[in-house]
């Protein structure tokens, strides 16, 4: 690790002949599968980019020059070349630094990235500001092919009048998004792949952007391109002039392209098509690199106990009932639909990283006879937030929705936290939202929810060490007394805990102390209004991996203004901040959802 | 109008010859026109697509087969030739028929439409679950230029795989979106309509879809596609057929396609690319159709006092400050922004309807140091939840947001009202949400929101009757007592309102009421805490035209529990349900936002 220490800055890489920045992407790579092996994170996509994000920071000046990595989960090599090898070791680790860009972490990380698809429109928003004030640098983008063909990603690539120059797409083609993908978008732009070899940078890129691009104009480039890669030079008719496909693990190569490229792009956008080598050396990753997009702790498949329930679950309607269809963005391992692919492929679907489409589609498919089951962890649900208000609650039809990784999720940090979907679901008419203890119930809920004829939305977390914590099941998500409920004595405190980690908390917190009940919600909209009538105690305390605004808390702060009951409500909810990385137990104590703090407020309340 | 009475279900129309079906165009022609004249309405794409509707009643049987139009502001001649013709008299009307589809309405709306950009993936839906079910009919889909590159729609139609049998859209290019489509796609489809004439219904369509054409197999028809519409043929990538163009507003001739494409169509997806006249028939419409889209009572061109002052407003800023740009995303006229295209060319993007381009198109000027400003609809900008959320709040950028048509809106109906927006906006870290009570305030609020350094919403209802309610003026937002305020005897009752129209209904209900105050909430993220701490009354009502999950109400509720302050706290909000086409003044009463009910009230608690 010799030459790597002595890049403190990209600045560095400068110093470098080529045989060192070969061995500095060596080092970088032998860094971030150990790291990887000790810290869990995105493995795959991170080992494949590696040539090309030094042959970037070799070429460009991205202190003056913007950067902006599409999702993030590529950024690794970035990370360590930009001041950040010694932090690196702490990745994704409270104190430590992101497994993402984070704007606050540092000055070449230009925004705070998770959610996929919003490069480009990023890019073109800095150019057009950049134009208008009148100043000097080029905007480069990094966008993986799966994020490519996103919905916002399409929106902003055809919206041509606001290509500027100086404005540079790097298509990182490792074909594949996450799982494998199916678009048809991808499809053509990989045509070029399959039939034609790389373009190198002693001889055909020579013609691209020889010295004379700049000078002769652009109309021979442009018949040259459009003879050379035709099924590419649509994008040219988006304002983009297309060069690939250049081979993305090759960094001598893509230095010299790229410095093509920073030339002939200098009044242009140009959309340059990398392939790249998911996983690259890491045999494991290579062969099964969709199972090695995100890991856990020593390269682990992620996976959580209620995700493995849901694949599960599906497959036993699926045999009963074959109108039930399985969806998903983008994400069949992770959500546990895997199996469903495996055992009833006609019943699964996979729309890659469109969200959207994902749950407009669902609309369709339930219009027209079927019980679509939308399986998408709940912070890339968002996305589609307006398709499920009008395409399935104003047509109330009956799609169900598996909102995986709801609550806080650890590691991942700002961008992934799923603490809002209570709120934006509850807020829509017509929707059933439930929340499941444990990973029986979950499945129970699953059943429940496709007996309806309405829309209904399901949330779990991400919790690894699932227990079972309830006594009666999901039933119709009526809420249960856990603890505290048997003795005669009048209770002076009730807590309503929504989820499995909330209602560990409580149980834990209030198990020394008489006078305090526990009960599991697992249905938060609509209330389950007899039990919140018939509760007694003077003091409600609520507990959810959700903001307070349109949180559970609000919605039982509501119920009982409504019905003129006083009593003494006490909402313990996710702050009104983004939650940063660190530890799941972390994140809840933080924000109040701690054993000592419930404990606190038992003791001042009883 | 003697054969248009004659047609009571489409059936009818196949008894009609081909002078007659040309006499009922012109008498639906006549109708809508009268109709939009007293009524309001979506004025020139309905009446562009007369012909083509009429083509595809008269071919296709929707009783059976399936048409999904795209957001539905052309689907009058639908309505009237599918048994509405009489109730088409009272659209938009409470009582009467909706200005969309609307399933609730007839067996021929098969969604609720509203929103744009749904119909491929709604439509790629049913024909999946159709083939899955084993059933046996056409689906057609109509979507204008607009919506056809919104990024849903992107998604749609880039997804290949699922691309099925028997599937058609109706690409209806009517030459603009709302207002003129400056989009790349469009560009590129446009180009085949510039240079080409249109295909007629004896000629190229014989070669096209011939009788030999499904028993000859596919491969010559793509090969004769690719020559003829060779700009137009990487369609056929994405798993369409591509026929075009097509004159839309040739009754005959679009029979006779449509008889051809109903054939050609047996086992493909088709893209049928049809070029309407917006506004025909209309001489003020055809001429300026943008500003004619929709249309208040006597063809009057909409607007409302507080979209023409943000205008206006944005102008004084511009001037003073070049940073300030402003954006829409296809309502440049609806939003008030058409006088800073006029004045301010460079300052001013309208990105057609993309609300998830807009905004994170924004957060990247914005990071570049640009202060933008984006005005969309409060139920567009639904589309641009997740944008907001990642690509402006997590990043903390100083992006305003224009929220015009916030409230309920009236005659458009259910998938228009702007009554979820406190909900979705209040839970955002970082955000800060405004609501100005007058055009002036409003004015005042965007200066307020310039200053800040943080993302920030004004909301402001399409309120044409403005009025001053207030004296203070916005400042930061303070809270401002607006009555009652003055005597020196204890309050009993305040009335919070959040918005115009329902501070009106306050101020009307208390006025002849002593121990009653009233006061205009102007910034509800962060709320006033001062005025609340100080507030001695004893029961607080809340007014908002928001629903009660996440509103207003529910955060008043939150701050009391938190500082466990007990009050009797009564939320008026808009109720869990979606809000019908009707007066703006039904609406509000219907969800308890009348004078007498908030009369009804203050008698009971004071």
């Amino acid at each position: 690790m010799s030459l790597l220490k002595n890049v403190a800055d990209p600045k560095d890489l400068k110093k470098l002949n080529k045989n060192e920045l070969n061995e500095v992407t060596r080092e970088i790579r032998e860094r971030i599968i150990s790291v990887a092996k000790s810290n869990g994170g995105h493995l795959s996509s991170n080992l494949g980019i590696i040539e090309t994000t030094v042959a970037l920071h070799y070429v460009f000046d991205f202190s003056k020059d913007k950067i902006v990595w599409d999702v993030g989960h590529q950024c690794y090599a970035h990370k360590i070349l930009t001041g950040r090898n010694a932090a690196f070791d702490k990745i994704r680790e409270e104190g430590g630094i992101s497994g993402f860009c984070d704007k606050d972490e540092s000055e070449y990380d230009v925004f705070s990235s998770g959610h996929a698809g919003d490069s480009v429109a990023l890019g073109l928003g800095l150019c057009k500001a950049r134009d208008l004030l009148g100043e000097d640098y080029a905007v480069v983008v990094v966008v993986g092919d799966g994020s490519f063909v996103n919905g916002l990603n399409l929106e902003a690539i055809t919206a041509t009048d606001y290509k500027p120059g100086n404005f540079i797409v790097i298509l990182n083609d490792n074909g594949m998004s996450i799982s494998k993908n199916r678009n048809g978008l991808y499809k053509l732009i990989s045509k070029s792949t399959i039939k034609k070899g790389y373009i190198n940078g002693k001889k055909a890129i020579k013609k691209v952007f020889g010295n004379s691009f700049v000078t002769k104009g652009l109309i021979k480039f442009r018949r040259f391109l459009k003879r050379m890669f035709n099924k590419n030079y649509y994008f040219e008719e988006f304002g983009f002039k297309y060069v690939g496909n250049v081979n993305g693990n090759d960094l001598t190569s893509m230095i010299k392209i790229l410095k093509n490229v920073k030339t002939g792009a200098k009044n242009n956008s140009v959309l340059l098509h990398v392939i790249t080598k998911k996983g690259k050396g890491l045999d494991a990753a290579e062969e099964r690199s969709d199972l090695y997009h995100g890991v856990g702790k020593e390269l682990s498949i992620c996976g959580t106990p209620y995700s493995a329930r849901i694949g599960k679950a599906l497959n036993e309607c699926i045999e009963k009932d074959k109108k039930v269809v399985a969806i998903t963005a983008g994400m069949k391992d992770g959500t546990g639909l895997d199996v469903v692919e495996k055992a009833f492929p006609d019943n699964f679907i996979d729309v890659g990283i469109a969200e959207e489409f994902a749950v407009t589609y669902a609309a369709g498919l339930a219009k027209g006879g079927m019980k679509p089951v939308v399986a998408i962890y709940s912070t890339f649900l968002q996305r589609a937030y307006d398709e499920i208000m009008q395409d399935v609650c104003l047509q109330n039809l009956p799609v169900v929705f598996c909102l995986d990784r709801a609550g806080v999720v650890g590691a991942d940090g700002k961008t992934h936290q799923g603490v809002f979907d209570i709120s934006y679901l509850s807020g829509l008419p017509n929707m059933t939202v439930l929340s499941p203890t444990d990973p029986e119930e979950t499945e129970q809920a699953l059943k429940y929810a496709l007996s309806l004829k309405t829309p209904c939305a399901i949330r779990y977390p991400n919790d690894k060490n699932a227990m079972k914590l309830t006594a009666e099941g999901f039933r119709s998500g009526e809420w249960e007394t856990v603890s505290g409920g048997l003795t005669r004595e009048k209770k002076k405190i009730l807590i309503l805990a929504v989820g499995p980690r909330t209602l560990k908390i409580a149980l834990e917190a209030s198990n020394d102390v008489c006078g305090v009940r526990v009960a599991a919600v697992k249905r938060v909209k609509p209330l389950d209004e007899e039990f919140l009538n018939s509760a007694n105690e003077e003091t409600i305390v609520t507990l959810e991996e959700n903001v307070l605004s349109g949180g559970f808390g609000s919605a039982v702060l509501n119920y009982y203004a409504n019905k003129k009951i006083r009593k003494n409500v006490i909402v313990l909810a996710i702050k009104d901040e983004f939650v940063d990385y660190a530890s799941v137990e972390s994140q809840l104590t933080k924000n109040g959802l701690s054993v000592e703090n419930v404990r606190n407020i038992i003791r001042e309340n009883i």
